[in-house]
């Protein structure tokens, strides 16, 4: 997601350090330690103004959640949300996921959240896309054996690719749904700002693809 | 598809020999033989009224077809698009799917397809679904090393459950599109007379499932 560009957007969040990790590669295998408890780890990579990552950091205080975003700015706009709010288990990290694994450890992770990511249309873009071979094989490594990741989008190009690259990776596919919000097994379904937003133009797609 | 019945539908069918095989277990491991070249053989299970078959059958007269049915009154109206046309690389037979091993022999088959196929809604018929992975175990061992099943449905179950089966029993899925009809990679494809009536409705859903 992308955001006009708020000036030193930076600075702002390393002013307020209640959820921004400013030094997070030091936590790299350690995340358990920063939180203090020995609960399991989700994480969201692109979390944008934070209404997913902040929501369900609230309705499951015993899982521990950081959000992960590119953009200073946006991340800037998750964390003034979560600050309206006292989330102890809420961590935010401005990180590029590419470099995912100089951030967690081999099976640190216990899920991770890909909403709505940037679908990447053009072919010559594909290994940008966050479900490319290249990116699922670095998702493999952070997560436990029984870890899964959880996607959901609005974008039939991604989702379509998405099914065929986790299955031609050797995921077990679970849980797809070809239109969630018509979909009555998952009435419990936690909104991003982007889908309450584009939900009512078409189908909104997700799965869980299991290690 | 099911269709009002017609008295006397098999004596019909056996009455006009050109296309329907009355004998089809006779020829397990032998249908090269019948159509007396080497050409691959394609077969669809569930072919109704047979516009789909017939068609693909005549567009590609270097591939053999088998169009399977279970109702013989269904099956007779194929027969009769058929007999309008003069298709030498045509057959059909009346068959239950649950008995496909009867009739073809192992590694027969080089591609299968499963067009608007009866989404058995109730999970406690899952296992009738021609997805489900006792049929998938079947379809396993009559296609050749490289054969695949191509699907084409616009049930939104059982496509989702569909994706699930072929992923959790090593099927390798390609060519999957969540909305064939707005697709322009597949402008070639031959619908079948429930996908005409249908595709103004919803999306029409189209995957390959390799061995």
């Amino acid at each position: 997601m992308r955001l006009r560009k708020v000036k030193n957007a930076l600075e702002k969040l390393q002013d307020n350090p209640k959820y921004f990790i400013n030094n997070p590669k030091d936590y790299k295998g350690k995340w358990k330690g920063l939180f203090g408890n020995n609960n399991e780890l989700n994480i969201e990579i692109g979390s944008g103004k934070g209404k997913f990552i902040t929501s369900l950091a609230k309705e499951n205080p015993n899982i521990n959640y950081i959000g992960i975003e590119k953009y200073d700015s946006v991340l800037l706009r998750c964390n003034e949300l979560a600050l309206e709010d006292d989330i102890p288990n809420l961590k935010l990290i401005l990180m590029d996921a590419a470099n995912i694994m100089e951030y967690f450890d081999i099976a640190e992770v216990d899920a991770i959240y890909l909403n709505f990511s940037d679908p990447w249309p053009k072919t010559c873009h594909a290994k940008r896309r966050l479900t490319s071979p290249l990116f699922l094989q670095k998702y493999k490594e952070i997560l436990t054996t029984s870890g899964e990741i959880r996607q959901k989008t609005d974008n039939r190009n991604l989702f379509e690719y998405s099914l065929e690259t986790f299955n031609n990776n050797d995921w077990k596919l679970s849980d797809i749904s070809l239109d969630l919000h018509n979909d009555n097994r998952y009435e419990d379904n936690i909104t991003t700002e982007f889908e309450e937003k584009w939900s009512k133009l078409g189908p909104i797609y997700r799965l869980v693809a299991k290690k």
